[in-house]
């Protein structure tokens, strides 16, 4: 356990679109829940596709050592909007995004699916939802590794790597069985062994190497493919799935969406070992067409600084951002604005 | 346009677990369209799990020649059954099924989605759903490049190699586009450019470049994970989608499930340069749990025998075994066994 801490040094990225906006409705509900219990410092970075289109700067090694030295990272959305030819395309994803959940070891991709009471979900009959993804962050497909050669010709040959080793794997699954034992005691591992034989091979023997430390916990497989229609035809089967790094950005859209949206999906990055500071995201994106408008939903902002504060070790005010969210969902009417939300919320937790 | 021919020479590959019952179904429904207009000779071969715990053998070259000479090929199913050990995981898919795919340059994997009247979607207002996914069948992550070094020790480094090239992406992009010149003239490229650049700009650009070939096809590209959320909001917004191996085995499972679930999914493995047969396959596995108990449902591999018709040129007959499919499932009772819908089948097309 990792004592409650009486101060936050908190590095908060607003970057791009709606980014500023949820941000600081997630400030707000963070400020309201810690009170004069903790003191809460922030510093804000201004980063992302605006910040580059103005400096030419993605994430400077200077500012890299900066954020290592704050306690966590709350963090908006970047992104260039659709159209802006200005910025290379993915760039900002790349040399930003990416970078740092790979630069901070943000091993644990933490993604939480649960439909609330009174969120309509696309589903006609979507039972009983509530499980997360623990989607591994640091390797897999995402490295960058690949290349082309003859590009542009007929005989272009373009290559992606997916790169996949014990250490990566084995922290993650480790960490989703420990999740697992705490929850409902089911771990699913989702990849595609019958194609990717040496990646898969080594995820399964991974998983039940790992099981055998937690006999409490019971464990399956499904192929990616065959998630896909679990989590549209019975997505109460989950507790705990566990998958790579691509794998595991499919399946989490998919079930931000059975379960009513992205506007409620929370997201965490984080390095376990606490070598780095974790960051804390939702896992929506930046929406430049609904940007500095006060229409956002800043939930899944909100939630994702309940992570936060979970894994700095204070559980109780996260559970009562969590509960607040839940009667403010409930009850919620259509058309309040960002800011009336995170009032509301703020208001619920003081 | 390929002249009707007078007669087929079909290879039929039941195979495993419910392939022989729902393949005789197939059959049934291809003797009563063809009639005697169309002489159709079948050969049976005994391939798949049950096959090679038989005798060892996957896919032989000399059967694999035998195949080479008929007008195409007909497939069930194959796999063994989940608990059994026996036989090497995935072996028969990658050894058989991929090895088909391959060699007989299948680089078109057609897969229409469409929501028959009568069939309950998922979906709680899915709309009218009527798509095709035009994945790519002869390359991508799919190629079993890779490999494993270190294997079993904590050092152990596991890869993966997608490998495409401007021949397979083209070839496949431009038949997606002629499709969709052919139905409502929208195509949409589904990839992850923004983290898998090499392979991602390689797609992209293919498409824009033939896309100017098909100035009455508009075209949009979305994320695999965006694509996710569409699939289960907004399935009418999709026409053809058009996408690599790995992304299109996955929207084509969450496709045939928000339309009624793999009873219904018919499948194409299309050589488009005609130097091979084509196969033609239901998108549903085995499913060993109901083998032999006559409650599979046939519908989506007589659905991949009209699809055969019409790659051979017979669309007129294609066309009746669809509308059968059509009217039986609108008016379709619980219980039905296989036979008896093949049989209903079969007489609404004779
Ligand atoms: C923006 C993109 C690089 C990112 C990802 O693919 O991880 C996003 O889709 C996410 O899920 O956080
Ligand atoms: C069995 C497996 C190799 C196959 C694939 O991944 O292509 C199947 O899932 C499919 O979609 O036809």
């Amino acid at each position: 356990m990792t004592p409650a801490p009486k101060s936050i040094d908190l590095a908060v990225i607003p970057g791009d679109g709606i980014g500023p906006e949820v941000t600081a409705e997630a400030l707000k509900v963070l400020r309201a829940v810690l009170g004069d219990d903790v003191a809460l410092e922030s510093t804000e970075y201004p980063l992302g596709a605006q910040h580059w289109l103005a400096t030419g700067e993605t994430l400077p090694d200077e500012t890299l050592t900066r954020l290592r030295g704050h306690d966590a990272i709350l963090f908006g959305a970047v992104g260039a909007a659709p159209g802006d030819t200005r910025i290379p395309s993915g760039l900002i994803e790349r040399e930003f995004l990416l970078k740092l959940r790979f630069s901070l070891d943000h091993f644990v991709n933490l993604r939480p699916s649960r439909l609330f009471d009174g969120v309509s979900s696309p589903l006609a009959d979507p039972g009983a939802i509530d499980f997360v993804v623990v989607r591994e962050g640091t390797e897999g497909p995402y490295t960058g590794n690949g290349g082309t050669l003859r590009g542009g010709t007929p005989h272009e040959v373009a290559t992606e790597v997916s790169l996949n080793t014990a250490h990566g794997v084995e922290r993650v699954v480790r960490d989703a069985f420990q999740r697992a034992s705490a929850r409902r005691g089911k771990l699913t591992l989702v990849h595609k062994h019958n194609v990717l034989v040496y990646a898969g091979h080594l995820w399964r023997r991974t998983v039940e190497a790992v099981a055998l430390e937690f006999p409490e916990v019971t464990h399956d497989y499904l192929h990616v493919d065959a998630a896909m229609i679990f989590l549209v035809t019975d997505p109460s089967r989950f507790d705990v799935i566990v998958t790579d790094n691509l794998f595991g950005d499919i399946v989490t859209d998919l079930a931000a969406a059975v379960t009513g949206g992205i506007g409620l999906a929370a997201s965490a990055n984080l390095n376990m070992d606490r070598t780095a500071p974790s960051m804390f995201e939702p896992v929506h994106g930046s929406a430049p067409d609904i940007a500095g408008r006060q229409i956002a939903d800043p939930t899944a902002a909100i939630l994702s600084a309940a992570l936060l504060l979970r894994h700095l070790g204070l559980d109780a005010q996260a559970g009562r951002i969590e509960r607040a969210v839940e009667e403010d969902v409930a009850t919620r009417t259509a058309g309040r604005g960002t800011a009336a939300v995170g009032d509301a919320i703020a208001a619920a937790v003081s």
